[in-house]
């Protein structure tokens, strides 16, 4: 048996296709490490602007939190990526998404052989620079100079003749769309590679980027993507962007030509389709599960609460509402959780407190689950 | 038994209380239409700014999403929320979260009234305007009379003195947590009531809604809000938060201290704590249902694969995956799927394509559902 | 015999008409009280936005100087003449040429009556409103309300509704080029109308407002108007434009099609070539006298220095030049100042101590002046 | 017999002076070539953006004024002298006063030594670099850098680096008050030398310089100072100011406290004082001769009309207005210009026309002038 989903992104590229004389691409991996594709995967261009997020991780799990946010912002500036956009005073760009923030966050990592060597472990594979690209961006360099010696000027960051440099090289790292798509996996899985289990980066690291993404990641068309698309996303002038729905997938498309804010257009309508047919938008209530009640059966003694999806705030809160509205008439009471798939902190917690407190009013409590597990922690 | 949810809320309280002098307040409201609350629970104040998102609902309720952004962008505009922030060629209010785009909305709503009854079916009891308050703001609004007058100046508004009046009536509405709490429940839910189930928007409008307030609800700090917390939220000058976790739970806080932004300092605090105690981050990795595959069973002449959780594309893609890499041995399938908690569209489809494609390949295959279900559609 | 001036005056306008069918007017008034016109003197439109000038002075004379300061700042803005032009922290509008600035300006005066008294005095006849002018702009005033409110906001004015319509009526004053020529002459004259010798405003005052026409008068071309022309203006939408040279001549112009600044297309090229024929430039170094030294007459036991055109700085300075390096051989010293045209303050000064030293080093000095004249105060 | 101005300057330093320990001075030169000073005359400091003025004429004098307006234009920017002010579509700075002009000006000459042979010329002694300062200001050239680059981005310049070293180098050049009031005398002059007599740059190109620095000399406070000072000028952060009364007198003033605007506090006030109690204000109605017709002396048979002054515009039409509404009673006329001082075009113009006119109505005309002149081309 084959799997669907490639015939599935060959009909997203047919439907959103204008011109067959240009290269396209889809790839998608999964968290569970699927990777599926259509079109010209192995097509290779210049990572671009897509590695401001993979730069900005690298530069949070380098310098901290702290140290990183001191010199580069969260706020999305409403205007294009190569404004000269600081604060006034401080000189501080307003996001790591535009040019400024992206010079200042290489000039925080200090070495461009760093961001390879990290890029390298996102793709699973060694990516290496176009030179073409790195000699051709180096002669119009200009606008990019002119940020770096602002930086400079406010102190954020040292030599910026260097951190052009790096940012160019960086820029110019060539990929193809399934490099990219697992890079993003990367940040859908909470900063765990899916493929070899590594965590590249900590969990609060990958919340970070995404979070940019969705506020910062389209530029001056920031708001209406999040409404309309709803995946954060990074998009770059060869005319690639990533996606990523966090806890499922890492999304990339690739196509050239660009509409006036320097992004793809066919990959925009790729994203769009996808996000709309997939139900992948992160405003989606149906994504988490509604309830962990599966079932409550009075068996004699006994009064047994099957509990199924994710235990989570919302689903742990369902089992109490339960307990408090019809207390079990049994004194043996048992909490199945076999069929749960995550436990979250709080999660845990509600369900612990539940126990405590039904002991508490003499009944005797069974946590139920997999054979070998103890995800409640008894 | 008790819920132990209101002690948890009490805990919170306590924590970030400064002044115990001042009222504050915390309520929930799940989709599952459980309610907890700590605090002054009861104490009223004006919605002020927290209605901005309701009436942005009703708004595109009422005249369809394309008229109503053909009027208000969506996009953050950096800037406070009393900027005059309008698009320099169109007049176009940046997004509907700051006053120039309140007002507009209020002015396309067209009558108080028409709002602050939908506003009450939200809060499932019948609102009433605070006069003392509207009074007093009706003798401050130089700021929003001349704000209207350019809406007007620019074709968005017909009556920019009416138009004002309607958005300070609808400001002065007088809420508790309670009340805000449930409101900002529709929203989490898809825009179904949780009590009473009937459907107050489309599905649409509520992703539309609360994508506004993820990337626009919190002003200028929407970046390092969505960043650091997490949850669309949307703040008022009365010292109320609301925040959304889609498809689990609508939050209020309250308390009257407020930042330079005109937002409640300890509403702040709280949302924080909770976000981040109760791993309600929107990027939160954990969030959705990683995987639908529970079991695989041999069982004699069948093969069994139990499902679970959220039936999703990524978790439909974890069944694919195992399908294509150890295609089953036996004539007869089956996909158990009585331990799924949703169908997604996506799911559905992906599950059909793989029946299918298993009986081209020759063998049977059964879907078990639940007694009385066919969520696969059979 | 006649004045070739009209002469002159019809063949700027034959030069830059660009349409026979439109009317086209010019008229000048000289500190003198002469004069001239060519073109449809008597075609009477809206003053519109070259009251400003008038207002602003208006106010100075009833408020004071600093009291208009504190709330209409004097920099020139950059902007066109309807933006939101106001100081972000203080409201405080960047000039009285503006929008922003003319309605602050008509709230100090407070009067719509007081302007128009005013205004009639200077153009030396009873100017009345164009009340189709002002009922029409009434209907399209949205922005102007929008800045009144603003400004009412920030405190700058008190009834922003009464404001506007204040600023209405004074924009909508109809007026020919005569009118406006003799308004421009009084500013020209520093102050004292040309024709009745009354001083109409302190000569503080018309330099004050004469400045603000030049760094402002002109909107977001103040400074290429100004070096191109040289020649401190105000335009008006109705299709006029004022000029004055100081010490010179008000000039007032008429065409009413107009260009991207709402400014008369051939009203900027008549003053254009005016200024350029006539060398009007206000940098122009051969406006001033360059020497008061006409002559130098050894008559036996005197030496008579002739004195001839301005006795300012420069010119009592090429005295001191002389009797310095060449001291006077006799005993008695004439300073001959029959010719001389204007004393300033400083040339009364120098030449007074020019011989106060002489005295002191044995001479006796004799001021000549003509009969009746004592301008060096003896 | 000494002049007393070096005594009235005394006094102006005496009264601005704030803190002996500061050297402070003032110098003055008219464009008759008169030198005066007071203060530490001979303490020599940078030019710093003073040369902004001089380089602005050089280049305009070596390219032509389409060519350099073309990249740099001539708009006041409201702004501080170092923001980053260039037009959002064409790059091109606002004016040459600010730093990205003054960039784009020393990109525009091409060349540090013609520009300081240049300076030189007008302060009539050779200038040198201060090697201290140009050494020291290029390690902290970010933000002029920084500029550059986006000059060279926009096609503004071709050589970033080289146009902010040869703008520093310019600026680190030598000078005292005494070249500077020297230099500013040229434009004083109309671009001659007072000394030498030799044309340094074309009238038009010095009244250019003198609108420029008129509007933008004196950055975000260009309106406040013409309307309270009134003479053109350009300051730099060594303390010095420069300032021009076209046709007058060249200023120098300095005096190293500075205020926010990198202004000399104390240079301003002196610079304040002189311009009240010389009366140097450019608006200053009292400027300019007023009437050219000094006398009219009827003599038997002929009528002599004395004319006065500067034979301009204004004066001019006295005399015509003269002849209009008295026509001499006799056949012969005399037009005396013994005692005129200037002569303009108009002036020339309007007198020929005259004579033109009586000698139709029959009368015979004279031009009386001083032995050997013929000013008004008979």
């Amino acid at each position: 048996m084959r799997s669907p989903v490639p015939e599935y992104l060959d009909e997203v590229l047919s439907a959103c296709a204008k011109d067959d004389s240009e290269p396209a691409a889809i790839a998608l991996t999964t968290v569970d490490d699927a990777h599926h594709g259509a079109g010209d995967v192995e097509h290779r261009f210049a990572i671009q602007s897509m590695s401001k997020a993979f730069a900005y991780a690298l530069a949070i799990e380098r310098l901290g939190w702290d140290a990183v946010h001191e010199k580069i912002d969260v706020e999305p500036s409403g205007e294009a990526f190569n404004e000269i956009s600081l604060d006034s005073q401080t000189g501080r760009p307003h996001n790591p998404m535009i040019n400024a923030g992206a010079i200042a966050t290489a000039g925080l990592i200090g070495s461009f052989d760093t961001f390879a060597e990290f890029a390298s472990q996102l793709a699973g594979r060694e990516l290496e620079m176009d030179d073409e690209v790195y000699a051709s961006e180096s002669k119009e360099a200009h606008r990019n100079l002119a940020l770096a010696h602002l930086l400079a000027h406010y102190g954020i960051i040292d030599d910026p003749v260097e951190a052009v440099d790096h940012y160019l090289r960086q820029c110019a790292l060539s990929v193809d769309v399934r490099d990219l798509a697992t890079m993003a996996s990367v940040l859908a899985n909470g900063g765990v590679h899916p493929d070899s289990g590594e965590r590249l980066m900590a969990e609060r690291t990958a919340i970070q980027v995404l979070s940019v993404m969705a506020t910062c990641g389209m530029y001056d068309d920031a708001g209406d993507w999040l409404a309309s698309v709803g995946i954060p996303a990074k998009s770059g002038v060869s005319g690639g962007i990533i996606g990523v729905l966090p806890g499922q997938v890492g999304i990339a498309v690739f196509s050239p030509g660009l509409d006036d804010h320097g992004t793809s257009i066919m990959g925009v309508e790729m994203m769009r389709r996808m996000s709309a047919e997939m139900g992948m938008h992160l405003m989606n209530p149906g994504r988490p599960s509604r309830s962990a009640l599966a079932d409550v059966l009075e068996d004699g003694d006994e009064t047994v609460y099957v509990l199924s999806g994710d235990l989570m705030f919302s689903s742990a809160e369902s089992l109490l509402a339960r307990l408090i509205a019809h207390p079990p008439e049994t004194e043996r009471v048992v909490f199945d959780i076999t069929r749960v798939t995550e436990v979250s902190d709080v999660g845990r917690r509600m369900v612990a407190e539940a126990r405590d407190r039904l002991e508490q009013d003499g009944a005797s409590v069974e946590i139920r689950d997999n054979d070998g597990d103890d995800r409640l922690g008894q």
